[in-house]
């Protein structure tokens, strides 16, 4: 519970000064002014967060959190739940979405079991951080306990803080979880105060009777479980997931580092939505990647205040996002840092 | 005129029997089926364009088509017409936005001379193809005759030509030319049927009585030369600009060699619109990089049915968005080659 209070604590606004220093080397380069659109909103953030004109971004990181879900016991996704354990295989022989993007981007990848219903016995590529071995059914009471959420959460915080001391000029997250959209769609609808209806999915692709039934159960989760709207930790450690809860501290403890940070879809969001709770600033620190076709995205990047950059039609997660996002915002990094002035080119100005 | 007529007809639909094929080894990589939306939509496009399905995308480039126009001496940009020179300089010397961005997504860069009003006297890096020394004034009378339009256009084939015995993957067009909104919003609302009102905008950044002005002369331009509308050529010859007919060319002659061709913004749509009107089949081979600012572009890409992969608020063009777009399908052949199969990650199906 320190460690969290502490990283709370360290939180502190971006130094805004700088978003004028960098519009004005925006302003400066060979283009129309404001030409550039979003690459010179996401290079003047970056560049504030860094608090620097010339900010760098050679090390690029993605981390993937995944944890299980007694949830997906009552047939919320297509998959069965053995699928995160053989993702996870995948993930760290290269094969997966998020590898192959990655590498596309040229971020590393690193895996995070914070609470799988596997024992990956001292697999050295993973990073093992469990807590437990799945949540519990949130439709019949508490998905985790209070300390189980609050180590999760720390689980995150720790990770970001390796990524710190790893030099991480910038870093994505991801999510690996059978059921996921489940415990995120209900903490989404708690928080926000939006009828389940109108921020649940199709997650792997379910059907109008499997939605009927996942909606229902949401429902029941919340009003069993009665969680507590001014308490985020209470709300996260009931409906909530292993890899949600490491998720919002690994922002958490980013934002406490300064270290730009890009969430990926609706299960990095709904991390994002508890950090949130805990401590808006964040928002500062925060891109949000891309618009997943989860309908209860938009929800949660509007209560946010952050536009998200791509729009792909994408659902998988992992990351998948985050990675195409951390390129498009390295573009406006390069713009920023490499292209000529007026006065370098001889060019006339408007 | 050989050249054209020989392109034209050489262009064919590409074999639709390969989206099928593509789907089913999309639908076999380790994700939710669909789950990767757009990716695998301009995957299959393109793999349907080289008639395989495990496409290669290796030599990207971008080709940056200038031209100078008689319109801008009524002050219709906030830049003097000197800035096309100046900016193409800076091309060549890597300093422009285009130059970063290809950079970044490790594409290789060409500007092409098609009638900039400015001698280069043989630079060495420039593609020289220039058919004269800018456009007449179009508010006044054709911008072009049509010998010269055809001559432009069939210049812009030539480099597909070129590009095609490089053995380019993936081409993205682009533009340079100080006052090119005004002809391109000319042949849009020409073409479309559009009041010039809604398809002029800002350029550069004009202000409203610019604006104003911008648009009368757009309607005295149509007004005075009243093209023929069942002719693509006359409209193209009156109304346009030479680095426009370069760019529609260069989209025949790639579509014809079956290269996949990204479009830029605004302009380089003008070029699509244009080539569309002359062989609609070019479709099958074009990719639309971005939305941009300029009002008029949307308007395009609905004509063309096509739906741009992204939404940066931008409007430098020079081929940037495209850069941007060919790292995002780049990201989409990679997903088709890459990714693991269910069968060989031995994750369960759903």
């Amino acid at each position: 519970m320190q460690k969290l209070k502490n990283t709370l604590q360290a939180i502190k606004p971006t130094d805004k000064t700088y978003e004028t220093k960098l519009q004005e080397k925006l302003d400066n380069l060979t283009k129309p002014l404001g030409s550039l659109g979003r690459l010179e909103e996401l290079a003047k953030k970056y560049g504030t967060i860094k608090a620097t004109v010339k900010p760098a971004m050679a090390k690029k990181q993605i981390y993937t959190f995944a944890g299980d879900h007694g949830i997906a016991d009552n047939g919320v996704s297509l998959f069965p739940k053995d699928v995160t354990p053989q993702m996870i295989f995948n993930f760290l022989r290269g094969g997966g979405g998020v590898n192959v993007l990655a590498r596309h981007v040229n971020a590393e990848i690193r895996v995070v079991d914070v609470g799988t219903d596997f024992d990956f016995k001292g697999e050295a590529k993973l990073i093992d951080k469990k807590i437990a071995y799945g949540t519990k059914d949130f439709s019949k009471g508490p998905a985790m306990t209070r300390e189980e959420a609050v180590a999760a959460l720390e689980a995150g915080i720790d990770v970001a803080e390796k990524a710190w001391e790893e030099g991480a000029d910038i870093v994505g997250t991801g999510d690996m979880g059978i059921g996921n959209t489940t415990p995120s769609s209900a903490i989404t609808s708690f928080i926000t105060g939006c009828d389940p209806e109108r921020v649940t999915g199709r997650g792997t692709g379910i059907d109008n009777k499997v939605l009927s039934h996942k909606i229902s159960l949401i429902k029941k989760g919340i009003s069993i479980n009665s969680p507590d709207k001014n308490d985020p930790m209470d709300v996260l450690a009931k409906l909530g997931g292993f890899e949600i809860a490491a998720i919002a501290g690994f922002i958490l403890g980013a934002a406490a580092r300064k270290i730009p940070v890009v969430i990926d879809g609706f299960i990095s969001s709904t991390g994002a939505l508890i950090a949130h709770e805990l401590n808006p600033t964040i928002t500062d620190y925060v891109f949000a990647s891309h618009k997943s076709v989860e309908i209860g995205h938009s929800t949660i990047l509007a209560r946010l205040g952050i536009t998200p950059v791509l729009d792909l039609d994408m659902r998988l997660g992992e990351g998948t996002g985050a990675c195409l996002a951390i390129s498009i915002i390295e573009a406006g990094i390069k713009i920023l840092n490499e292209m000529a002035t007026f006065k370098e080119a001889g060019v006339s100005e408007a």
